[in-house]
């Protein structure tokens, strides 16, 4: 499971496959693999990795399938405040690793970044998106959604809204979620947490808000251990055989 | 809530707090406060916080209390594998957060990490561990436990003992929490996974294992979230009136 591509439907023709250059030089000068050894490749449409012998760093033969880990039945959308990169970029990588379906990032009111990413950080952001899906043994790469501000993530939010607020003490996750949810958009805001005025507008729009509890966490902590929290209520943590 | 400091029993005489050299250098130079600008302080004995106004960056009088974030009503100790550094202290971060009594590290047999830290390191991660409270609204820093190996640990533990393991397929954290378990021991293995035969030394010492769903979580993702889904199940991540 450790070796794990995410490769273009271009790169694969009949049995063989071709490496993209970054690849070839994790496979040859990273990993140290050789002739004979093997990895997995997947295409994220279909529902299967392929099991890889290499013949040399830049191609291989499929020689077998694996099952991939299982997708969440629950299709979960974050929406995590945008952040500083060293915060923000751990965010993608636990959430894709947790199994939320698309990541939406948002422009607060108190947010401390508010500039949208440049194309060079939206290629930087989808790589390590791609590289945890390769990690967790997911077939599907989350969709990385346009930056927006808070006002448009909230109205173009579908199915159980929910979003952490500070100053609710009270409701906690549980009550939030109505059994057999089977879309959950999550809304975590910034360092300095959502603004009154976002919390009475999400409202409006249909969210329910939640407390994450007595002790206060980081946003960084806090949106990770969310996502985790909703698919642990709905059962996708689990085994389905649980 | 956002300046609050840890402080000795003897930085207090009466209602005068004398900050230590690193604390005044933090209210001068970080947060540039002045004097008549409050913080707070806490003593991690009394399970308050004195409301603090400043005479200038070295000291201050304590005008008011404030309630502390409640501790959680479960005892979790996590006995997280040490892990290479950069990895390491955000768990230690985010467990204290989260709401962990003690943190215990452990060496694994699969650990890439395999030498005891040195004084200096300990004292880093006091101060990681301190700060989190800090910022988390805690009254308590959780206890830093002498980092052992693997088999003393396991025999150490106490409560619930309950270990992530990959081997495990069915079992989740649902079924392995007894409700009304006041005392959890949570153990969670290095990149590679516990080794075999350290699974089978845990379920001897009465440990039981699950898992954490189909998608591989990196370690330092899995022990802050089964810490989280630990004090969730509880009911000790809602507040009390919910």
């Amino acid at each position: 499971m450790r070796h794990r591509f995410f490769v273009a439907a271009e790169q694969m023709v009949g049995q063989e496959v071709r490496f993209a250059a970054a690849q070839s030089h994790q496979i040859r000068n990273v990993l140290r693999l050789r002739a004979g050894d093997q990895v997995r490749v997947f295409d994220g449409h279909r529902p299967i990795d392929h099991v890889v012998e290499l013949e040399s760093a830049d191609h291989g033969r499929v020689v077998g399938e694996r099952q991939q880990a299982a997708e969440p039945k629950t299709r979960l959308v974050v929406y995590p405040a945008l952040l500083q990169r060293d915060k923000f970029e751990p965010v993608l990588q636990k959430l894709t690793e947790i199994g939320a379906a698309a990541i939406a990032p948002v422009i607060t009111a108190r947010a401390l970044v508010r500039e949208a990413p440049d194309e060079r950080r939206l290629a930087r952001w989808r790589a390590i998106m791609r590289e945890a899906t390769e990690q967790s043994g997911r077939g599907v790469v989350p969709e990385l959604l346009p930056v927006v501000g808070f006002a448009n993530a909230i109205d173009g939010a579908t199915g159980r809204v929910i979003m952490a607020y500070e100053g609710e003490r009270r409701r906690g996750l549980h009550s939030a979620l109505v059994s057999g949810s089977n879309e959950v958009a999550l809304f975590v805001g910034p360092e300095g947490g959502y603004a009154p005025d976002e919390a009475e507008a999400a409202v409006r729009a249909g969210a329910v808000l939640i407390t994450l509890g007595p002790r206060i966490l980081r946003t960084e902590t806090a949106s990770p251990l969310l996502a985790a929290l909703v698919l642990h209520e709905l059962g996708d943590l689990s085994s389905s055989t649980e």
